[in-house]
């Protein structure tokens, strides 16, 4: 499996590496996908997965969260995969930066045209061999098996969506500024009956809000959420939606409004030890 | 003066503000400028200059190498100016990644076509005015009149040669990966002759070795540089030579060559603390 796979490069930040990876992936039509992962020099690193936002690859959160330190300090690796197919063909996938190319929604598409969005599958049944792979490849030692989530913005969302639509392949979850009730925003109406068609309540799968209200019931963990009180994107977002929602089902989230901080990756960058401690915690510090 | 002063954004992370700010620069040929401030939220900050490398806006600084965690330790303040001006029009200037645009080498052009190319005027006799404006604009707190310099490559040369050549205008110097030598190598060949034109001689103004030789005598403070084992522009840099010049001359410097770092912000990032604490030692800080 995976025979495809390339190290594109390999860099060095606070004594970790950052090794960025292309390989042909089957969920996405044989298209090339790339993605990155962080390893710290110590051994038994505990592994997180990393969502991004519309219009990002694995180079946004990799260039602009500053995770190094924090992977070092908790021997935490992450792995970051790209957003989106890329150069599908879909239709209008280049036309507009909240649809298609850059914008997966964390997803399998349905609707024609969009065979190669397949997001969810690409996350959940082929990155885990890949990253296996890639991080024999590069001698490192990480626990492959055990995995955190977290994401920011529309991978906020997916972090979340996963967490609640594959039950115990994520051990712990958190968030920045997700996209938390997409059914009822703007971003999430164009991308779900794009991908998936007009009718609704096929929407719901891929509703944080919804899923956690179909389930009635708390997960096995509690959910870390960071959001800024300057987000320009809150109307997108509905994080409050999201609290409600836990409080209906006894969901334990842990939601923290940060004063002054946009939507940005400057914004990430600053609670991201936090992020990084919780799922340490979660998954089991092993030094 | 600089009545022309806008703020462009501002944006929080942590705890401090970066704004971003454009004008109408005087010294070169009334083309607008930009520049990013990072101020921390306490009073009485120091006030560091960094002067970035080939091919950067203000933007790389402030996106890549992650400084705010350590102007919030170290009550810091960092003004990062452009490269170059933007939209001169002259020669070449934007036919390779190495001259002209993006490329300014921190001195004053004097060959033909090149009358905007005044960054060295544009730093020493017009930014600090218009930094005090700024600081003023945004109600911070910073001592504008005693100031360090940092530059990564040939922002690296310029923090050197505006220390050599502008006595007591800066307190505190250092570098990352600096282009040490540029008289000797291809990059320095050919934005000196580019710049100043053909006379060797007049070169030697703007190359830290020949200024130190030239000076003969240390400068009032230690010089700190820290470099890549791994850096692919090994060969444009002459950091040995910078260490020849300065024991010919008695001047203290601090090289430190970091094993497997490479040329890029993922090598400044993880060294930028030990840089802005020098540099917080050297100036006094204020807290």
């Amino acid at each position: 499996m995976a025979t495809s796979l390339k190290i594109l490069s390999s860099q060095k930040s606070f004594s970790c590496h950052i090794h960025r990876f292309s390989h042909v992936s089957t969920s996405l039509s044989n298209l090339t996908a790339t993605f990155s992962l962080i390893v710290p020099p110590t051994p038994n690193s505990n592994l997180l997965y990393f969502l991004s936002g519309l219009t990002c690859t694995d180079l946004n959160f990799i260039q602009k969260a500053h995770a190094t330190p924090y992977c070092l300090k908790y021997n935490i690796a992450i792995v970051v995969p790209d957003t989106s197919p890329r150069g599908a063909g879909a239709p209008r996938e280049d036309d507009s930066y909240d649809f298609g190319t850059g914008a997966g929604f964390w997803l399998n598409a349905t609707e024609n045209g969009f065979q190669a969005y397949r997001m969810e599958d690409y996350l959940i049944k082929e990155l885990p061999g890949v990253v296996e792979e890639a991080v024999k490849m590069v001698g490192a030692s990480v626990n492959v098996g055990r995995r955190g989530v977290l994401g920011h913005s529309m991978g906020g969302m997916g972090a979340l969506n996963m967490m609640l639509r594959h039950e115990g392949f994520f051990t712990s979850v958190s968030a920045f500024s997700p996209i938390s009730n997409p059914s009822a925003v703007p971003w999430g109406k164009k991308c779900l009956t794009g991908y998936l068609g007009t009718d609704e309540k096929l929407w719901h799968d891929f509703d944080p809000c919804m899923l956690l209200r179909k389930r009635g019931r708390p997960i096995s963990s509690r959910i870390l959420v960071d959001v800024g009180s300057d987000d320009e994107f809150e109307q997108q977002l509905r994080v409050q939606e999201l609290k409600a929602a836990c409080d209906e089902v006894g969901q334990q989230l842990q939601l923290n409004v940060a004063e002054g901080y946009d939507h940005s990756y400057f914004f990430v960058q600053t609670f991201l030890e936090k992020h990084i401690r919780f799922h340490s915690e979660q998954l089991g510090t092993q030094k």
